[in-house]
Formats: C-alpha cells, sequence, structure tokens
C-alpha cells in the first residue's frame, strides 16, 4: 500500500538543505511505495497550524533550483514541541496519513524527531522517522562531518585567504584584521578557515576556538607576535568565546538578547578584541564579520557538500521505506585513500543529547591554531581546488 | 628614446586593481617606446624609500594571474608626501630615469600625482603622470563610474538576496537583519544592495545612506514597518552614517580609532542598531558585517569590472605615450542603447578636490530605498546575471 511523505527542515539555514529537500523528493518520485509528498511550512510548528503543501505540485525547474539554492525553502523553526502539541502532530500526520516522516534539522531537530517517534510507537501508529543530519556547525555525533559545514568551511577559506591579500597589502596603515565566524560551541568553522593557508605569510594566523578559553591578554600578545615577524596579521575568533574565569570576551557580559528558549546573545568578540588591539598596540585593528553571509553563499559552496547533502536526502527516503525508524542519516567516509563518503544511520535519541567538540588532536598546543590532522580531515570537504591568486615574484631594481 | 615607466598602487584594496596593474604592463611590454616596467612598492612610500622592482622580470602566468587576484599585488599606502618628500619622489624618478608615472588610486592617490606633475614641471623634467581610478567607493568625480565598485556592488546584491531568503525562512525566530557595508561618505555601495531586488519580497527591503541623516527613532518605525507587512527585514545600513544631531549612529559617538591623518573611526552602527530593535521591538535583530571581504572577493567579482579596470591600465600607458599628464583615466559610457564603454581623461587636480556624492534623484523620496534611475545606472555594472534562486509555489494540501 503507498505511503504519504512529509519532510520538513529546521533550525539554522545552511546554502545546502535544500539540496537535501531535493534529494528526498527526486528519491520518493521514483518510489512507487510513495504516494503523496508532502512538505510542512516552518517545520513541526507550520504543521501544527496544519501548514502543509504538495511538493508534487512543484515544477521540475523547481526541484533542480533547489539544489542550488541556499536557505530553507521550506521555511524553518526553532520550536520544542510540549507533550500536548506531539500528540496532535501524530494527530495531524495520521489525518494526512503519512507514514514516513523526514526531518532536516541539527540536535534539537533531532530531538523531536525521536520523541514523535517513540510517541508513535506508543500509540501504535506505524511512522517511520528519519532524520536528515543539517548544520554548518558539524558538532553532530555520528556521522564523519555534517552537510552545511563543507561549504562554510571553503567560504571561511577562501576569504580567511582574501582577507589575508588585503590586510598584506594595507599593512603599512591597516595591520590587523579580526574575522569573527560563526560556531557558538564548537570550532569546526573556525578551524576551516586555516584550509587554503600554504605559507607562512597566508592567512589565518592565529585561529582561536570555542572549546579553549581565551585570556585577552594573551590574544594582545598572539597579535603582537605575529605582527613582529610579519607586520601585519589575520586571526579567527568565534562568535562566543569565553575567558579563563568563564565571562564571554566582549565589551560587555550582559546578553544582547535572550531568545525564547533562553538562550542567550553576546555583543560581539570581535569588535571588543579590535578595540583592545588598537588601544594596547596602537594599531589599527579592523573586524569583519560575515554573519549568516557565511552560510548563504551559493557561489562560494562546496560541490562535494551540495553532492553529498543531496545524497543524504535520498538516503533517508530509502531508508523509510526500508522501515528504519527513529534513525538519523551518518555520512560515513570510506577507508579508502582516495575521499569518498557513503551514508549510514545512528540512533536520533542519542544524536540529540551529544555534541561533537573538535578533539583535542585537531588544535595545537597553544589553542592558537589547527593541526595537519584537521587539514587532512577537512580539505575533501571543501570540494573543488580553491582560486589561485597571484603573488608578485618581485626583483628588486637597484637605484644608483 | 625609450622611456621607464613605473606604476604604484594607493589607497584600500578592491578586487580589480590588479587587473589595472596587468593592464598597465601588458600595455607596456607591446610598446616599443618603453624600456623599463617599474613597480613601486607600497606606492610612494615605498618608492621613497627605494623599494622598486622591475616587472618586465615575472613570468608571464603571474601577469595572467593579476587578472583575478584581489588586493594589491604592490602593496598599498595612505601617504600624502609633504613638499620635500616630493622633491625626494622627483629625484628618485629622475635617478630611475622615469618618464612615465602611473598610480592607481583615489581623491588623495589623484592629490599626490597632481602635485607631483606640477613639480615635475617647475622643475623642467618631463614627466607623464597619469592617474588610473581606483575606489570601491564610486566618489570619483568626471569618470561615470570607477573601477572596483561594480565587484562590489555584485558582493552585495548577491548578499542581500541571499540575506533576505535566509531571513525570511528563518522568519519566526530571527526576523531582523542589518547589513553594514563599506562607504563612509558615498551611499554607492549601499545602494547596490538593490540590484537583485525583483519583488516586494526580496531583500533588501530598507536601504540608508551616509548623505541623508537617519534618527533612530525613525530606523525602528521602518523596520517595524516591513515587519508588518512581510513577517521580516533586511535592512543595509553604511559604515557611517550621521543622525539628526549630527552625531554618528554607534553605541558610543567617540571614536574607536583615529589615524595618522586624523581619520576617526567609530563603532558599527548596525550593531547599536540591532541592540535598539531587540530592545524596543521585542524582535531577535542580528547584523552581518562582511567588512573589508566585500572588497576582496573574486568569486563575485564583475566579470564588467575586472575587463573595466584592465582596459584603463591599458589606456593610461598609451595616454601617458601620447604626451598626456596631469590627467586620470576616466570611465565614459557610450550613449549607445547597449551598454559600452570607453576611456577618457579628467585632470587631476580637480579629481582630488572633489567628490561625487549620490544625486538625489537616486534616492527615493523617503531616503529609505534606491530608484528606478539607480538601477538603470548601475545593473550594467555588475556584469553577468544574477544567480537565480528556486521558490516553491507553496500548492495547499487541505487537511479533512
Amino acid at each position: 500500500m503507498p505511503k504519504n511523505l512529509i519532510v520538513g527542515q529546521s533550525g539554522g539555514c545552511t546554502a545546502v538543505i535544500n539540496a537535501t529537500l531535493a534529494g528526498v523528493v527526486d528519491e520518493a518520485l521514483g518510489e512507487s511505495g510513495i504516494d503523496g509528498i508532502y512538505g510542512m511550512l516552518n517545520g513541526v510548528q507550520g504543521l501544527l497550524e496544519g501548514q502543509v503543501v504538495d511538493l508534487r505540485a512543484e515544477a521540475a525547474a523547481t526541484l533542480t533550483g533547489l539544489r542550488s539554492t541556499p536557505s530553507a525553502a521550506l521555511g524553518s523553526c526553532r520550536f520544542k514541541p510540549d507533550p500536548e502539541q506531539l500528540e496532535r502532530l501524530l494527530a495531524l500526520l495520521r489525518r494526512l496519513e503519512v507514514r514516513c516522516f523526514l526531518y532536516a534539522g541539527g540536535n534539537d531537530s533531532a530531538d523531536t524527531s525521536a520523541r514523535l517517534e517513540r510517541l508513535a510507537r506508543e500509540r501504535g501508529y506505524e511512522l517511520f522517522v528519519i532524520g536528515l543530519p543539517k548544520t554548518i556547525d558539524n558538532d553532530l555525533p555520528f556521522t564523519d562531518h555534517c552537510p552545511g559545514y563543507g561549504s562554510v568551511a571553503r567560504y571561511l577559506a577562501i576569504s580567511a585567504l582574501e582577507a589575508g591579500l588585503d590586510t598584506e597589502a594595507m599593512h603599512r596603515f591597516d595591520p590587523v584584521k579580526i574575522i569573527e565566524v560563526m560556531g557558538r560551541d564548537a570550532g569546526w568553522l573556525a578551524a576551516s578557515s586555516a584550509l587554503g593557508k600554504r605559507t607562512d605569510e597566508d592567512a589565518p594566523h592565529l585561529i582561536y576556538f570555542p572549546e579553549h578559553r581565551l585570556a585577552v591578554d594573551r590574544f594582545v600578545e598572539d597579535v603582537q607576535g605575529v605582527y613582529d615577524r610579519l607586520g601585519y596579521v589575520v586571526a579567527v575568533v568565534p562568535e562566543r568565546i569565553t575567558d579563563p574565569s568563564g565571562n564571554v570576551v566582549a565589551r560587555s557580559t550582559e546578553p544582547t538578547f535572550v531568545d525564547a528558549f533562553g538562550h542567550a546573545y553576546f555583543d560581539s568578540p570581535a569588535a571588543y578584541l579590535a578595540q583592545e588591539v588598537s588601544g594596547r598596540l596602537g594599531l589599527r585593528a579592523r573586524f569583519d564579520k560575515p554573519g549568516t553571509l557565511q552560510r548563504m553563499s551559493i557561489s562560494l559552496a562546496s560541490r562535494t557538500d551540495l553532492d553529498e547533502a543531496y545524497m543524504a536526502g535520498r538516503a533517508g527516503v530509502r531508508d523509510a521505506l526500508t522501515g528504519e525508524s527513529g534513525s538519523m542519516v551518518t555520512l560515513v567516509r570510506e577507508p579508502d585513500p582516495e575521499y569518498r563518503c557513503t551514508t549510514g544511520l545512528a540512533p536520533l535519541a542519542e544524536v540529540a543529547n551529544n555534541v561533537k567538540l573538535m578533539p583535542r588532536e585537531f588544535v595545537n598546543a597553544e589553542a592558537n591554531f589547527v593541526t595537519e590532522a584537521f587539514v587532512k580531515y577537512a580539505t575533501p570537504l571543501i570540494g573543488d581546488p580553491l582560486p589561485r591568486y597571484a603573488r608578485l615574484a618581485k626583483h628588486t631594481v637597484p637605484i644608483e
């Protein structure tokens, strides 16, 4: 008996989450075991409000276009259903005769999916629940890496190189640049800024990680050290980092905003650190904060990441049809000498409660740069070779 | 008698100033009237220190590579020579037997070039001084537009569209985004963020300009208005804007840094405005500040801009060889129905003392968006069509 399928997107957007959606729809369209192909708008929050759309009715060109459209075409949510809402979600899925529930997101979405799967089981309703991994932060457990990460990693590797060219050329008047990148808890994104660096001169010169506390004095000393050696400095800091006393590094330790979940958001660490460098070293320090642009750039997206995100979507549909439930699709790095990636499965309930921080061996002893082991891990994820930049040989002309 | 030529780069970097350098060298290599082809490192400041390199000795691959390498390969400076230093510069040029002096930059560089030309004339030394236009700010007079501008314009048009997709998808929890762009005095860059917008939903929804004062109350009201209509808001603000009392819009009206020329740098207006929106409207507002990344992105550079920057470099050499001096190469928009651009000349001394702000007819009556006249002016400058993003038709599935 053909089944109806529903898919939703949740949490922060990425450049490739729509590629995952396209994978789901393309695979479902080719499966005779699937009847209705539905999308929930704004995740389970929209579903609760009855916002469901028919993805079979979309034009083929739109589905192809999704593979190169950043953001979340179905809309997203950050929403934790309470037990009553979970019952209502299940009732809605019953009314829609949905048997395959696919939900793309990070830890919170995994938690929602795991709870929904358990409830369906308890209520005796056959529902195949599959999580699709999505987070630029790369901090989901069990998966080698997360769709979304490789694209931001590519963006940051290129941005760091280009910021380095800028800072080097302007070292006489703008010698210090601080780039603030995403990643509140895990340093995977900060680390990725190193992936284009070939020489000591190339940026970045310093990278800091949310997993390792940072004293402002120490930061200023590190900057001074690189400046003394090269005459210019590019440092990468995460959007949240704490000092040795556990206070956020920012002009104020008070949050600038607290959201409905009680998540606190703080002022920019880069703005503060730039001001400290300018004040203490008398060097003009600027900061760049690409913010949400880093996760939305389709021009700088990783082809590998786009392909794997699509693959994860397709795999999720196949897994649901073979009777899997309560699992998240994972990306599995094959042990071949050449990089090759397939998919696997991990229990959603365990995904929900674990975060994968940067392992210690990916960070240098001083906790201010990555190691070769990290570069080896991450380089295949950013796809095609990076742009090559010309550098003049600069043969001196003697002046008589 | 063959002449030696020297070229230098000055001021803020761009994605295309090396294309101008490549144009100069390529043209000079083909001219039998040119003997030595020299580069000054870090502009006239490096020249004063005798830092001169031989550009004939560079590999052909390096010269080709310069056409797609952002930044300033010769290094840059922000330096105003005093009369004595100007004399020393002239003495060095004499010793190098340089007869063609080409200098890429903005108003300050035009001023240096104009003074050098005048001094050479007074001292009876035949020196052909040509300025090459360069500024992302697009605020040089006499030229239809400036090499460097089209590339940042393309970057910002794409960034605004992508930020809009992000904000729309996440409107339930991150409904307001403020993008801070470069342009301290002129609003050309802020304006360019509109160039991808097709519909009312597309970002940006609000644009503000340094030429027009902005009351914070008014900004918050504008944001509220768009939010009430669409449910999400992307606003673009320049890196410096003043309120009706003439104070900079920032958390503090005190500068964060004052450079050697007495230029004051202030705190981020976007950080402040985001905080005000969050506090007054209870909506989470984020800010993106691409900073120097916007002027360095070769992946998002405008093909038209790269080509015109190269063309300006070639034209400058030809102009010097035909005896022009004390002039800046300009870009001239031909009156054809199809966009076509050639080069012309303008007096350096007048370039130095004029700034081209956005004309009033390019800004709407409320001073919070651009007009069609601006879009018509700027669209050809950003080159190839922008990426197309898919949008779901969203046919509703009724729930029985």
